[in-house]
């Protein structure tokens, strides 16, 4: 029986100009997967180009990570752009990050949107579709990460009509609603902050496909890759322990392209 | 003997949002190649789109046209950006407008910096260097159009060692002082308006490779590519007629990549 | 009896840079009240400089028109910035058309939301009410422009509880649903565009504070102010007639600040 | 005889959206002057308000911080704007904050200019004549804050033909040269780090007006204002150290309108 197997990816490249942002290089030799910012939620040209190098030097996929034209409220605003404004912030912004693989000999792997670009999508599956289209018609090679949800039909559904395929992402740290989605932040319990139950929660989901929700029932939630954090230094360790407790239970934590 | 073969470029798609500029639709099919502004100092991501897809519709080529990040300066102030932020923002600059010549099946031919970034380099030969090893890093199929000057050879040598193709271009409706650079702006006589002293002006450029300098010296001034504009109704009726002068004349009107 | 009195505001200095947008110049001498944007979703600093000192030139007071942080959308797209984003946006704005005024030696007589930000407002009161707050803390002496409906009552209220003053605006051009709200501009119908209909329903406006519905019910519409447009040269004759047959028919059109 | 007075100002409010910077709250308590930034280089309208409430908390006097709209580049790269470009990113960003100001219930201070607008302010006096003329045309009650140099007399001419008051800062932790230049920051020893020689620098500032040059030379440095710094935790243990040095040796540490 083949080994089962676990992408992880973390936002990396969110720092502009002289502002920092995120432990980049501390939380990157844990991951396989690195979204990038691509300048317009977050993100310049010069810190793509390093965090690209970054990736390349640990052997780390990049993927792009498309957000809306707002650094102010870094992308986590909703904006009611329509689907084909939409169509071309992916475009442009893949389209930048790719240019900057390709000056350091790499390709892009994925694309993942970014903050309420992505929880839109979440929300109207016709912005995943219109997503899905923009990344296939630039390079239908790409991955696109979409949220793992109970019902996957509907979104592999999307893949296959536009030609590309779709990573599923599950949050080990968030709550799950019975219903396979997430808590909302604004509700107690949303983020769980023990290391080992969050490393437990991991391993789960790559072994069985499934999360114990909210409510203590067991919903089932196949995830191809999981969403790490590298904000500080506590999220940097449990994303360390994520990984050490996959591997030593005989995960084989490799890049979503390698098993997709 | 070979006939004589000339490329016709010009600045297109600097719209931005809800602004309108130049007159795109009307210049285009006199134009053999189209210089596409990448959201940094002109045009947005909608703009680029569909100036590229303008563009396929009358079988122009496509060039990045990158310039400084200054939208509210048009990219025509000097601004002590270093070559490594030089490289990054064209390398940003020209993987955004990749993706959307290949989400229409179409390639990028060439690169062409504008406004001060080109007058920059002009200037300093190490910005030249800069921008062709980023061109080169990116795509060595990309031509990079540079400025005409009397003296070829280093800016040749630059491409040689890059890797890449370079295009000269000449403006048949500037002066040009004796020594084969171009006429301030802020001289009298700078720019020529009569329609048909330039359309002779571009026809001597295309067939002898000479321009008659301010001074009355003919002038060695070998170009590839003849820089035009569609800016006013008239602008656009002078690229007509430059190009019927030319095609008349027996000059073939052609893309840069078909001869060089 | 007194002379009925009616502003005329219209949207001015949305140029940016070397975009040029709006026949301001052509527009001004036709109106007592100039909306001036202030670099968020249009304008620029020097744009801003230049309307004041139109406005001065023509004797037409000026008012702050803030909107979002989206000049790509030119402030017409809603973004769920929160209230209190909303006010600090609006105070930004305002302090940096202020200084312009008042580098000229005038004053702000007003403030206008532009695009999204109104319509926004008019759909939820809570951001009339941040915005009134907002403009109060900074100048109590300022007038809040906002639409008129049919209950005008809330809004009033707004205004007391945050001492300033409600300027209620009209649109002569647009069509009226028997409610007194704006037939959305997607409804066929919802723009008129003969001048003499238009200038007759202004007048209406001003003298019996009245306009007939798009179902042809007379509507009650106090207005101060009517909002004009300067976007093309049929629209300044547009001005031009409704401020002439306000005129001959007895209304006095001055600067709302002179009757509120 | 009356005490010698010394204010010490910094810049504060540079955090920009989600990203933060320097340690605003940590070195307030010491200073008297705040210089902020006003969203083109740093800040936004939100970290405004923030950080003109802390210096309010604080009795902490609050002046506007303009700089070039390169956010990217921190404001630190040249930029060959016009003089009546100068003028009116100045204008706008003043006016900006002096609104926040205002709403708060406080007023203006002063106005310094950030980075390489200062730099470039003092490398050619006419941006400093643009910039005076530009203040006093806001407000001639503000305070212009230049460099302080051995030759004062051609800025306080600047000063009285504009009819603004102007203050001169020098830098206790900078290396000066005999001319009373600074020591450019590529230079080894330009940045003195020890925070009891610093202190001691203060002191001489204050109390003599001197500073001893990087070849051991006394120079002659009047000084309204210091300029420290609150980029880390050991910067603000040195901006404590020099202001108590300076109040037990019997300084008044006060913000400049008390004694200009």
């Amino acid at each position: 029986m083949s080994k089962k197997k676990m992408d992880l990816n973390s936002d990396l490249g969110e720092s502009f100009g002289v502002y920092k942002l995120g432990l980049d290089a501390e939380v990157i030799p844990h991951l396989t997967s690195a979204n990038i910012a691509c300048g317009f939620h977050a993100g310049d040209p010069a810190v793509m180009r390093k965090t690209v190098s970054l990736a390349k030097q640990h052997g780390v996929e990049v993927g792009a990570h498309p957000g809306f034209p707002d650094l102010m409220g870094f992308g986590r605003r909703n904006m009611d752009a329509t689907l084909e404004e939409i169509q071309d912030y992916v475009v442009y912004q893949m389209g930048a990050l790719q240019a900057f693989a390709r000056s350091q000999g790499m390709r892009l792997q994925h694309v993942k949107p970014h903050g309420n670009l992505y929880n839109m999508a979440v929300a109207n599956p016709k912005i995943w579709e219109a997503i899905a289209e923009a990344v296939a018609r630039v390079d239908n090679a790409l991955i696109l990460v979409v949220l793992a949800l109970s019902k996957r039909e509907p979104l592999l559904e999307i893949g296959r009509r536009c030609g590309i395929r779709i990573a599923f992402e599950a949050f080990p740290d968030r709550a799950y609603n019975k219903d396979g989605s997430l808590v909302s932040r604004r509700e107690k319990g949303a983020v769980i902050e023990d290391h080992e139950v969050v490393a437990q929660r991991a391993l789960k989901m790559a072994l069985e496909g499934k999360v114990v929700g909210i409510d203590g029932t067991e919903i089932e939630l196949k995830a191809d890759t999981l969403c790490v954090h590298g904000d500080n230094p506590s999220a940097v360790q449990m994303v360390k322990r994520i990984r050490e407790n996959l591997i030593v239970s005989g995960v084989e934590v490799t890049a979503m392209k390698n098993f997709m």
